[in-house]
């Protein structure tokens, strides 16, 4: 039988929900660069990835027939020599829809409700008040770019919270709690509208510097760019014109063109921006709900039926 | 006829707004503190609160009915004089519900999903790892102490966002959204499952000092304390020995025993402390929402019948 090969660090009782799965195969546990290179020459199935999959366990007569991705995004993977080797690959897509949706919904409202001034003034140890009349998300519109599975559930979320949406996909179809859909074609007319712009977008050739200058001068001046999706998405240069300009109010940013963002980047030291360290999509939760979707996925492996979850399609590589 | 005499700044189509509801009565609006005490001796109704009301409305004489007043507390009024010449009082209570959830929400997401530190280690220049797995809010446990309009509006997002919800309110009566109801007598009980604690309790004989050591010792040591409800219902020497000692994790505070807080109080120095100057109320949304409730009210008065708003118990003081 085959061998299951597993990068994430999972518990005794995970490691054995996926033996109850795949009764039989051999499942071997550890980080890709601690496992000797003769367990990932003879994996069938890997889950999690590592540069160190190409070297070893992409050869011509490797057993490897399918990769259940870790991540939501798969951007960083070979794919003209999986498709070539008719490798499937699965990722962990809608693993992320919870937590990033909550980040989400922090960071804007840090930004209507002044809480990221008020920690400032805390520093000082000053009771100083906005001045003026705060906006409430109630009411107002967020664009969500790229209306996936979190994409939906933060537009679920923003409904609740009494907000208009609009939701922009590349296949434009509708889905729920979106009050708009548009197509990539309808980008910008959906950006003019957006108090709030949410990017999910995952990276491919095509949104690469999606956010471009002329992207920006779409938007309102009053928006805030929401960025949890991909760095590269966005011309940082771009970003930080339109920001130093006043021609968006505010971005708040996990993901950057170049990760760890270098100390003496510009963006670190501006009022209107916040930063944190890519940490949008992890949360308590994620190792139960990635492996969830992999047991899923392996039962119908064993079973020699289509893989239901999160199969990558070559063509759009996401 | 009467007159109706408004302290707060009203556009002229609001005025006109008051106007139609009771045609034939006499409008004045200007601060308390502005207008001739002669206009105060002379009301009807009065829009807004000021101590100078006491001074020169509630004489034996004077025609004063009824006080909208323009806040949701009505802690500082005069009840004993007011009771006693029979004048009705209202509140802008349900004016915060909107308002009071979305910060409550920004302030739990600040603690757990680590935006305060990340905005900390912003100044700094610093790409800086939680080194830990944040938690999320879906499917942790939230009290919500005083249970009326707002904390209805409140439970109803934190469901949304999958949470599990407690209420504490006097009559101990049910409500949507909130999963389980204690009185007053099970405050404690409750307490013991908060994953997060929010107090909106009003501040009566009652709620003072409600919050002492007594109470702080039925925390959960990782709960977080949210306060937007009225500062004397926290003994804040209490509240601080418990952060100091680690009782609790975290407080997000937006009102205190003394306001402003004072320049030396250790409250702004703590790291587990997440200090806003009383801005949670207020939004750009609250003069048409509070006078949509006192033009209510004022139709009711005119035509004779009962205000159907926010009628303050005077047995109560809320």
């Amino acid at each position: 039988m085959g061998k299951i090969v597993c990068f994430p660090s999972l518990s005794e009782e995970q490691q054995q929900q996926i033996q109850q799965a795949a009764p039989g195969y051999t499942i071997k546990v550890g980080k890709a660069k601690d496992l000797d290179p003769s367990e990932l020459k003879e994996a069938e199935i890997i889950l999690g990835w590592s540069p160190l999959v190409t070297e070893h366990a992409l050869h011509q007569d490797s057993p490897l027939k399918w990769i259940q991705v870790w991540s939501a995004g798969v951007d960083n993977l070979p794919f003209a020599e999986l498709q070539q080797k008719n490798i499937q690959v699965t990722s962990a897509n809608g693993v992320h829809a919870i937590p990033i949706t909550e980040i989400i919904l922090g960071m804007m409202l840090s930004h209507s409700r002044w809480l990221r001034q008020a920690m400032l003034y805390q520093q000082q140890a000053e009771w100083k008040n906005p001045g003026k009349a705060l906006p409430e998300l109630h009411g107002r519109t967020a664009v969500i770019v790229g209306v996936g599975e979190i994409g939906t559930e933060t537009a679920r979320v923003l409904k609740a919270l009494g907000m208009r949406t609009i939701g922009v996909r590349r296949s434009g179809k509708d889905v729920p709690h979106v009050d708009r859909m548009y197509d990539m074609s309808g980008l910008h007319e959906a950006l003019s509208q957006g108090d709030y712009v949410i990017n999910i977008l995952p990276l491919t050739d095509e949104t690469r510097h999606i956010y471009d200058q002329n992207t920006f001068d779409h938007f309102k001046t009053d928006a805030c760019f929401v960025n949890v999706g991909r760095g590269p998405s966005v011309n940082t240069e771009a970003l930080l014109a339109a920001l130093q300009s006043d021609k968006i109010a505010f971005a708040a940013l996990d993901v950057f063109e170049e990760e760890p963002l270098p100390a003496n980047h510009p963006l670190w030291g501006m009022d209107n921006v916040l930063i944190t360290p890519h940490i949008a999509g992890s949360t308590e939760q994620y190792t139960q709900r990635a492996l969830d979707i992999f047991i899923k996925n392996l039962e119908a492996y064993v079973a020699g039926k289509t893989l239901p979850l999160n199969l990558v399609d070559y063509s759009h590589k996401y």
